[in-house]
């Protein structure tokens, strides 16, 4: 058992931003950081070792997806999901039930858990908290989810409130389910958008003591502003002493502003899917790569950027790729905004670790709500 | 200028078999060598650096598809094709002839070249064999191919000695409008399936002084043993001090048939397709990875096989990321499919260098043709 697993060590703070490390069973983790999403046991269009090297520590797996196909028993035989996969780092899986509540088909809901139908072959399956802690352990991940409930949004206070009720006791189930001491389990926590029911689902997650936190059911269709300020009245109080993870999010722009709320640990598909549509973040704010414009245009695609894509292509091959529906402008695409993503994450734990946080975040901020404004003009 | 450019040194040859070395702008080719096909300025799901890694020594590019998209003022304006796609081996284009006959629409064929309209939009274009050359100049290819009219497969004999006719007509203006000296043009043989006609095309293109040769309009349809027919009666009629290369073939029987017709150069999308499709190539013979067999089993694809995939991939995970639908399956496959046919030609070579050509050629047969009727009765 690797020694001091599930610690976490804050270097430094300023004002709520922190610049942590977390251990886990494969490897300690510098935090914030951003996990990119590998939901059937590949991060899209990459591999392990390019991961690595453009700067990812941690990755996710859906259980929802890997429950469904191959199958938890098929990837435990062949030795877990790291070896199946061939990533040796951290895994993070969640829980399935963001996914069983937004992808799967006749949801039937109890205390005991739900039942649903699969969105592949609509077969039939059952999770409860025992069983989704029985999934990930089998997998192997590194951190594991407890099974909540997520609502959807907009939901009455009174659905909120039930449901996040339900939340709790499943995660005391969760907790009392798990037996492999390699895995750490983080709890969610619920309650919408409501300040208060948020801070009483707060209080009653974290009286349960775990290694670890999350603020769950944001970023399910919400406005941004809503998800900004929930996060800025919730994450100060999660425990000081523990990883909080914001799930699910989000834009470079979410990234900064809930680091500045407190936030320490993201995952998101955003970076992957939106590039393999041809959309890439970059230190001048947000490209479009199939625009005429950059028919012939020899520059990289950002020239701030240190990244492979960047370093050997120029924007009009990015574009003729992108056109042509070629597998490798997923991947070119891929590599430079999983690394832009790996980069700021990086920039912001120094900013924090050199007390310029605050001049760190505001230039973010400048140069990427002023690019998006500007696309927005040009759209 | 490279020295020695477009020299062509045979190192041992055992019956019709040849062990070789052209000499191209961007380096030594070592022959018998299979050609990556990147049609569209890449080589489908693959990056420059992991062709090179798996042993590729050439590859081609397609005039055709280039020429409509992105064009190739804008690739001659960002440097040419090498610099455009990264890629700084020797590069092979062909003339664009066999897709603007065989892809796309409304074709007018005169003496002076080909009107056609674009697969990708309608639009209109012309072809003759000086706008081939200047479109492969352009585009800064190493070795070019001289304009043909590939007729389709079946053809009669009247037509195809027309066809032959024009095709050498064309290769002496794709000579005279040839310009770079930087790039070699191969003529090419055309003359169907008729042996007499391969033979009078084959005397009629070589009287033509070039650093090398191709047989043309072969695999255009017709059947398999028809096609080694025609290479093995004409192959060792084609200079033996000059390289020969046929076009668009195939698999790997093929190219172990056709090296012992003494051929030298292959190319082919069948690796690159195929192994989208979930067929690979091993040394036991073809695996479909789709099949339920596969589904738990621990076993690198190839255990005979060095490639990435089969170091780092079981079955059961090439299996899972194929039926996923995933990125990394078509990288994964892609790779290992290139990789043995690279390994065939390295071992190819090795068996001609060392005299033991004949073993190697009956063994490889042996595997691969069991193998494909052991498929073709679980089919």
């Amino acid at each position: 058992m690797v020694q001091n697993l599930g610690q976490f060590t804050l270097k430094n703070v300023q004002g709520e931003a922190r610049r942590g490390q977390l251990v886990t069973h494969h490897g300690a983790i510098e935090t914030p950081v951003f996990m990119p999403v590998g939901t059937k046991a590949t991060v899209k269009a990459m591999l392990p070792e390019e991961l690595k090297a453009l700067g990812a520590q941690i990755i996710l797996g859906n259980t929802y997806h890997l429950h469904l196909r191959p199958g938890e028993d098929i990837i435990e035989e062949l030795g877990g999901l790291h070896k199946f996969m061939n990533w040796h780092g951290p895994i993070l899986t969640d829980s399935g039930g963001f996914q069983v509540f937004s992808l799967s088909q006749l949801r039937t809901l109890t205390e005991e858990g739900v039942t649903f139908r699969s969105h592949l072959d609509g077969s039939k399956y059952f999770i409860s908290p025992e069983k989704s802690m029985e999934i990930q352990m089998k997998l192997g991940a590194d951190i594991i989810m407890a099974f909540d409930e997520c609502p959807p949004y907009p939901s009455t206070e009174e659905d909120i409130r039930k449901s996040m009720e339900l939340t709790y006791r499943w995660l005391v189930r969760s907790k009392d389910a798990m037996t492999r001491p390699e895995s750490l389990l983080f709890g969610i926590v619920q309650g919408g958008l409501f300040e208060k029911s948020r801070r009483e689902s707060l209080e009653q997650i974290t009286s349960v003591d775990l290694p670890g936190y999350a603020l769950g059911g944001v970023s399910v269709g919400e406005p941004i502003p809503l998800m900004h300020e929930i996060v800025y009245k919730t994450a100060p109080y999660m425990p000081k002493n523990k990883p909080r993870y914001l799930m699910g999010v989000g834009t470079p722009i979410d990234l900064i502003m809930c680091v500045d709320a407190g936030i320490d640990m993201f995952d998101c598909v955003l970076p992957t899917r939106v590039a393999r549509n041809g959309t890439l973040f970059t230190w001048q704010g947000k490209v479009s790569i199939k625009r005429e414009q950059y028919k012939r245009d020899p520059k990289p695609l950002d020239e701030e950027c240190d990244c492979y894509t960047c370093k050997h292509y120029s924007r009009a091959y990015l574009r003729h790729t992108f056109l042509s529906g070629e597998i490798i402008s997923s991947r070119l695409n891929t590599i430079h905004n999983l690394y832009f993503y790996a980069e700021l994450m990086k920039r912001a734990r120094a900013a924090i670790e050199e007390n310029r946080w605050v001049s760190f975040k505001n230039d973010c901020l400048t140069r990427f709500v002023r690019s998006d404004s500007d696309q927005d003009k040009k759209n």
